[in-house]
This record gives C-alpha cells, structure tokens and sequence, in this order.
C-alpha cells in the first residue's frame, strides 16, 4: 500500500505492506486526512517523530472483530489508551500516561492507504454528514472540548483570536453553542466565511484592553498568550489552543493581580462534535484550500505549509 | 506625625501631618505593620510607586463616623472600591477597575504612625488572637483565597513550592483546611516550623516529575513556574502566587497537551483568615524575624530584603 513517511523533515511516500491488524482493531481503508499544523510541527521535529504521520482522517472499515463495523464509515480518536490507569478509571483515556497517539506517539498514523485503530475507538459518520465534512471530526472535537471544560453560559461575549484552522472552527463552535463570538485575525476574506453564523471580526490588531470574560488563544504565535492576557477581563478564562513548540515569554503579574485562569485544551470527545455535523450548520467546505492524493504528499505538506493557508487534505 | 516615604529605592522617614479622615472613613492609629515582598518590589520601582507603602497591619480606631469602631483593634481590607462598577455589584471590589489600594495605588499606607482606610474595610480583630498574630490577617488572606478559587477536596495531597514568607503561609493554610501539603523549599530549618501541623517537607530540587492534582507557585522566583506545571498531573490545577515582576519563558506545551489550569490568585477575603486566626492553630510567631520602631524603617526595609529573611515587624 501506499504510505506516507516522515523523518528528518522529509516528507516521503514509500509502497509498504498494509499493517498486521491486532485483536481488538479494526483496519480502515482511508477516504479523505487532513494535514493539521501538529504534522507540521512533526516535520520540524517535534517528539522527535518518524514514521507515518497523519491524525485527522474519515474510512471504511474493511476488516474487524465486531462485525457491526464492517463496511461503516468512521472517524477515530486518536488516543490509544491502557484501560488500566487511573485516567482511564476516570473516562480521561486521553490523559493516560501509557497511551500512544494516532500519527503523533508510536502508533503509524492515516497518512496511508489503510490503518489501524482500536474498534473503541471508532465513531460512525452519521449518514447525513459528507465525508468531506467528517474528516473534520477530530478538529472539531478540539474545539468542543472547550465546552467541556468551562461553561460558557448562551449570549456571553467570547474573544476568539486566531483565523487559521483551528480559531475558525473554535469560533463556530462556540457561536452556535449559542455564545456571541468576536473572532480576532489577520485575514478578513477567510472571517467572512462565518458571518452567516452570527461570527463578528475584527482585525488582529484591534484588541487593546481587556473586555472579555472568555478568551480563546487559537493565534498559533507566541505572541498571541500575551495578547490574550491582555484582552481578559480579572476573574475571566483564557482558553490556551496553540501549541506553539518555542518557549513563550509573558508577564505573569497581570495574570496574578487579575486573577486569571488559563485552561490548556487539547484533544475532544467525539460524539459532541459528530452531533454538531450531524445538525450540518457548520461552515466547513471554504476551509479547504486544497486536495492532493496521497502519492502527492510531499506537495500536500508544502502546501499546508505556506502561510495562511488552510486544511489540505490527501485523498485515497 | 512619623511616616515612612518610598521614592525612586530610597526609604525615608519624616514627619508629617497626620491625613485627614474622608467621610465613612476611619482614622487608624498603627500598632504593627509587616513589610511584605511586594514593598520591595515597589522599592525597586514596581507601579512607578511613589508614597507611604504598607499593606499589612494591625492598629486602633481612634476616630470614625460610626461609634461602634471607636478604639477597636482592626485589620483592614487595601482593596478601595468604588461601589458602583459591575464587579463591585459582584462583590468583587478586590476587582474594581476604579479601585485605590492602601500603600499601593493612590492610597497612603500603614507605614506612619496613623492611616486611614473606609469603615466597611475594617475587621475587628477577635479578642483571643494576639496582636503580633493579627498583623499577618492580610498575608493570610491572600492564602485563604486560594480556598474561594478551587475545591481541594480533604486528604488531597497538595504540593506548595516556596518556603518564603507566603509559602509558609499557604502551607498552613491549605494544611489545616484538611489538605495533605508537601512543602519544597531551600530552607529546612523554616520549614520544619509547620511539622507540627502535619507539613511534609521536600528539598526544592526534589519534585521531577507530575505527581499532584493541585500545586501552588510561591517561589518568588521566574523558574518556579516551569517546575510547577512539571509538577502537575494532567487535568491537574497550579494556582499562581508569585508575582514576580520580570518576563518569564514557559513551555507552553505541557500546559496544553496535560490540559492543566493555571490560576492567577491575589488578595483574598478577611473573614476566613481571622476564623483560622481565632482558631489558634496557626505558627505565626516562628515567621517573625525582626522587629524595627517605625522610625528605623530604612534598616528594617534592609533587613527584610536580605535572601532569606522571613517577616519583619514595624511598631508604632
């Protein structure tokens, strides 16, 4: 089969055997992955990766244990979990420290004409949801995991910063969760795309005092935790999304003397996000600046690289 | 009267009319106040500050609109508000955005022989709590309001890095609210002063890896930030205390792939520190390291920023 391999910061694209399928797995053929700025950062380095990258993805179950899966078509959470630690006690599989992770930590990732997963791991696509919405899925999570983690009552003001992939589908989410969201970038002509939710923008540069009770740091750049410091109200949430891989410089003192919590948020649970595409208000087709088949990886990542770009997806 | 004035590092002292009492306000002679790391800070510049510092204190009402304070013992609340602003609706008037604060934004401080601070700051200190106790209502506060901020459920073990003068505080705080605290610090001479209580005390090099659900950062230091989220489980919450006044670098990406809240925390109520004062189980005295007549302020200032020195006294 064909697979996508990365090390040393080349994106290569190699004919392998498809992978053994371990008890428990099920093995899915790859419709559409999309290339998400943590394969990028996997390119520059980061976990010191090399395999087949790849995380975000929507297939067709081709072989299994249970055979209720055969045939479907499913997203997949990427944390492959213990079962056996305290967070997996506590439903947080995505925190145990045993696991490995999709494309990212020891387990060969989507970039691939086949891969493997744990059937537990698997969500149906609701039939109404087109593929090329569903590979979305685990994004979207992200992005709703921020209502797991704080309640953010309907109506309330929320500073979203950041236009690229994942602060326009973060500012979705939270706008049709029913918060009023201000989405703040330096790209108005992609902004647009979610005027019709209700999404108001404003240029990056605007934010100057603090003003919000919810801010969602999303920008990508080190520079933007302080920003968002700076635009949170005393006693409001700062949603911390970048994973930016430098050190990041701030004043803590504002963040003391105002009382600030700042929330890291990563990875989401599935079903939310699947109900939300399932409901189809989602704006999610503008966000997909281009396709390559996987043969033409090593282009899809140079592609995905230039800046301001949004998702590219490699199809198989 | 004799005042303590702080200007561009140097600590004078002059002798001055006493302040006019505002109306609503109480006239307040001072019996002891404690120099705090935050008067250093603003010796060194901090706030642009110019005036009287001094925020912890404990004095005698000798003249007040309202009777009832007349000759009381007191401690007082710094936080000014204004009244009519949405936080002070809240009852968040440590928040008000139009607030004064004693010794620190535009209002004169405890350090002169009489301050005056509004009647409905004021706290009558229990009778059973000894003056030289009372005088760390305001440190004590500031560590009770980590307890308003988040839930430690009884018998978690909680780690407090720093054994200065707010760690030693904290500890015992978060100690005899039912927390199973773990002190790092430099100092085991200082930290053994809490063993009674229960303490369990840690060389500061000690903590490597994540081992708590709840941190406190008291270190006073830059590099205390790192090893606190280092020290936290995922999903796990570090509640910020130093302010430490100079840039500090982070990794960010342990915060956000552990998903851990970062709590900015500062002045806190005074009624649950005079509770615990009154309850008598706290070891104040052991903090106390010297003792200057408030006209001696320049060597007690000195004093107090040697490295190491816990809290100094000025007596009036």
């Amino acid at each position: 089969m064909i697979s996508v391999h990365l090390e040393r910061g080349i994106v290569s694209v190699a004919d392998v055997p498809p992978p053994a399928r371990p008890a428990g797995h099920a093995l899915i053929r790859l419709l559409h992955a999309g290339i998400c700025s943590t394969d990028l950062h996997l390119q520059r380095g980061y976990y010191g990766f090399a395999g087949t990258p790849g995380h975000e993805f929507v297939g067709e179950v081709v072989a299994c244990d249970n055979a209720h899966w055969l045939g479907k078509k499913v997203a997949g959470e990427i944390n492959l979990a213990c079962g056996n630690c305290p967070f997996c006690a506590k439903g947080l599989g995505r925190h145990c420290p045993n696991r490995t992770v999709l494309g990212i930590v020891r387990h060969p990732g989507a970039f691939a004409e086949f891969l493997t997963l744990p059937e537990q791991n698997l969500h149906e696509i609701p039939p109404q949801v087109p593929l090329l919405d569903a590979v979305f899925t685990e994004p979207i999570a992200a992005a709703c995991e921020i209502l797991d983690q704080v309640r953010i009552p309907g109506g309330a003001p929320v500073a979203v910063l950041g236009d690229g992939k994942l602060g326009l589908l973060i500012a979705q989410v939270l706008q049709l969760h029913g918060a009023q969201v201000h989405l703040y970038g330096r790209h108005p002509e992609k902004m647009r795309h979610l005027s019709p939710l209700g999404v108001a923008s404003h240029p990056a540069s605007d934010p100057s005092q603090a003003a919000y009770e919810f801010v969602v740091e999303a920008t990508g750049s080190s520079a933007g935790l302080e920003q968002a410091i700076a635009l949170t109200v005393p006693r409001g949430v700062l949603i911390m999304k970048s994973t930016v891989h430098d050190r990041v410089s701030i004043d803590t003192a504002p963040v003391i003397v105002n009382e600030i919590s700042l929330i890291g948020s990563r990875c989401g649970r599935f079903p939310p996000a699947l109900e939300l595409l399932a409901q189809g208000n989602l704006i999610l087709q503008p966000l997909i600046e281009d396709r390559f088949p996987l043969r033409e990886a090593p282009r899809a990542f140079a592609r995905a690289a230039e800046k301001g770009v949004l998702k590219v997806l490699l199809d198989n």
